[in-house]
């Protein structure tokens, strides 16, 4: 009755149920999770999800919003219940409006992240949200996880790049948000809401994003360091020194770079003698490359670095970049890994390691920690390779207990056990004993209060 | 009883009920409004902050939040019923930490502005919130409205430079909220409900602002344009070739000019020439002088601007910027203005300043406009001195219907009624014919849910 209902809204071609078109949207793609769900349904339409919201709301059916089902914290996929109905949001893939003079545009929840950056770059614009998987993420769920990425330091979280939003709450009603002000204090500023709370509080179906002046004179430069505290000084003294052209800050252990040259065809050292750790910095702006050369020469008679390389031009760059990039898959080809988002305050990221490595190799002696990440905005990848010798399964088998311990080292210095990845199922039930029991009120309470029948993606993060 | 209860949980010195002390928290500094009050409490901790509220929702007593008093909406000033009890947050005024290397500071509600900017230059770090009032406004009050000032255009609204937040519920509980991290996705993020709401969903107690590298280089300029069309693609053109180096940009009609040039001592004119419209605008970093001037002298010859000064010295910079702070100062001795504090999409600014001058013109002949404002940040302060001849008061009596002209031109480019001055008793009825249902719909719901007993400041925003 409800799924007649559902397609009869989206019509021929707007819903499957069949297991070979279902398959790929019900588990995530490192197969964490997974579910069943009878009945997918594509609106193309802002008014179709209305109808659809709607008519789930009066059935008391549960909703799962996906976008491209990237996530990794399960937060897109159904249930095991086969009863709640999988919300795609792909089909609602049109970029509505580019205003170059404005430096805004207006997108729909199921654009491809590469498709609005591509877009963005036809008028001469820049949409500075970059991450792995934007050639296939979509933007509402980046929203919806307030996403981060490469360019956080400069630019901030996906929450940052949002003007305006259209949202289906959860009665179905339409909320049009779709403003383009920068300045705007009329009232509460809803569209906070909505933005990363992983479709739990309404489904984002539009949004109104800020663009950027493209960056120009774009330099990158791979420097060796002694440890994690240098390199939080050098990532001051650069902010000083460089201001806003500092655009990217990553913080690389020298165990990374040795896993990426086994294990990954065509990779080499950047610098041929192995320092303790590294970082691969990008800048842009200003006059360009005398500035940071500049700025790095001074670092380096001030000892704050022990040797340093400039990408000469945009195929250097590029391979540096493949280095950082090409971690995850060097430290997968060196067994199974145990990984933690999690994210400290900048000036506590050397402490935060430091604690972290020691915590977890009293509990797994020979334990290898590849700590690396996004350090400019003190998000850590906490990642930890299995003891050589040790057979996958058993390492697996110590998840929870590893999880544990760095949680505990994360909250010792005041940070968050999700740092760009969000909650999802995956932490939702440890998240409760990570914030205090008026923060998880509160949190409670906006979902009693935008969603009192509980139908918006049900079991994810509250 | 709860009178003795409040001055028994602050203590003597903590609080007030002479009229002497209590008049100048009762009142706005424009007088517009005003009420009264049984007493004034001014605790000195969160802890009694906390110990108030829950003694005032036992007794279902209303609060009023105040800081600076330093609004212009009726926001934090009690009504007149003398049963609203005032909570002072000026002795919370401890600067807690200041972190050089975290680029942070965390600083209790009633810090003045000013101080909490100087205590982050002592450290050689930079908090761009800069705005008329920095002299006596708090923090608590900046935040409590999302207050905008003349560095938006760079480093964005209040919001964007808070990290974390303390903040006592309506019940009386303390959320704690004071985290510094750039990335967190661990849950909803609570402390965007409380920045802007104006105190109506709780008090903010602390916060933990993000500071930036000092800006360097600073540079300032002034514009001769055409129009403001002109002027936008002024700004679209400086944004692309400064960037981020582009810290403000405010467009100034000539009239503006011509009235301070009459009032105001000691003024005079930059360019000797009248043109119809001029740009002040900033910029820093970089490689300073030189970018600016070349950037400039391509827009010239490519006839965007008809004249071009830059200061040669930060005196000349400063005798440009007092033109600027000087109009509403002038406008008032030119006799009676109605103010309307508004934004609209960038793109949109000349559309909607020529559209709404020609709707006040036909309603009453002879009005002065004088529209200028933080136009890079799309916010217009749309001023309209009364006609020469007329009466003040019969200028004055004009106001809802002019107001009502100005914001239909407002609502009719996709606007914002308050671009940066917030709802307060204001603009809090109009407010219903700007916002749809569903969207004030939301804003109750939000209200109701955070603040059940409507005790947190009653009569303000929703």
């Amino acid at each position: 009755m409800l799924l007649d209902r559902l397609k009869e809204i989206v019509g021929p071609g707007g819903w499957a149920d069949d297991e070979e078109t279902l398959q790929p949207h019900l588990s995530e793609w490192r197969d964490s999770y997974s579910g069943r769900t009878p009945l997918m349904v594509s609106p193309s339409s802002t008014t179709q999800v209305s109808e659809i919201v709607k008519a789930c709301a009066a059935a008391g059916t549960a909703i799962v919003p996906q976008g491209g089902n990237t996530g990794l914290c399960g937060g897109a996929v159904p249930d095991s219940s086969n009863t709640q109905v999988l919300l795609s949001l792909a089909k609602m893939n049109r970029i509505r409006s580019v205003s170059r003079n404005d430096f805004t545009m207006e997108v729909e929840a199921g654009c491809i992240l590469a498709t609005i950056q591509a877009a963005a770059e036809e008028v001469d614009r820049f949409l500075p949200l970059s991450l792995a998987a934007e050639g296939s993420c979509q933007i509402g769920g980046n929203l919806s996880t307030n996403a981060g990425g490469i360019n956080v330091l400069r630019y901030g979280t996906a929450r940052d790049l949002v003007l305006g939003l259209e949202v289906v709450l959860a009665d179905g009603d339409i909320w049009d948000g779709m403003r383009s002000l920068r300045k705007d204090t009329s009232g509460y500023d809803m569209k906070q809401l909505f933005i990363g709370a992983e479709g739990t509080l309404g489904v984002i179906t539009a949004a109104t994003l800020r663009l950027f002046p493209k960056p120009r004179n774009r330099q990158t430069a791979f420097l060796a360091v002694g440890s994690p505290s240098d390199a939080i000084d050098v990532l001051a003294r650069m902010r000083e020194e460089l201001s806003d052209q500092l655009q990217a800050f990553e913080l690389i252990p020298d165990r990374a770079i040795r896993f990426v040259c086994q294990h990954i065809p065509n990779s080499r050292r950047p610098i041929e003698k192995a320092y303790p750790w590294y970082v691969l910095l990008e800048a842009s702006g200003g006059s360009g490359s005398d500035d940071l050369q500049d700025s790095l020469m001074s670092l380096h008679e001030d000892g704050l670095t022990q040797d340093v390389i400039i990408a000469k031009n945009e195929a250097e760059a590029m391979a540096l970049w493949r280095l950082r990039h090409a971690i995850s898959e060097a430290q997968k080809l060196e067994g199974a890994s145990l990984k933690h988002d999690v994210s400290v305050p900048v000036n506590a990221i050397d402490r935060f390691i430091a604690a972290a490595e020691d915590a977890v190799s009293a509990a797994i002696p020979d334990v290898r920690v590849v700590a690396f990440g996004h350090v400019g905005d003190g998000n850590v990848h906490f990642n930890i390779s299995q003891p050589v010798g040790w057979r996958s399964a058993d390492f697996v088998a110590e998840r929870d207990r590893i999880a544990r311990i760095v949680y505990d080292a994360v909250a010792s210095f005041g940070g968050s056990i999700s740092a760009e990845h969000g909650i999802g199922q995956l932490k939702k039930d440890i998240l409760c004993d990570y914030r205090s029991s008026i923060e998880l009120g509160l949190m409670r309470t906006l979902k009693k209060a935008l969603d009192p029948n509980g139908i918006l993606n049900p079991g994810k993060v509250v």
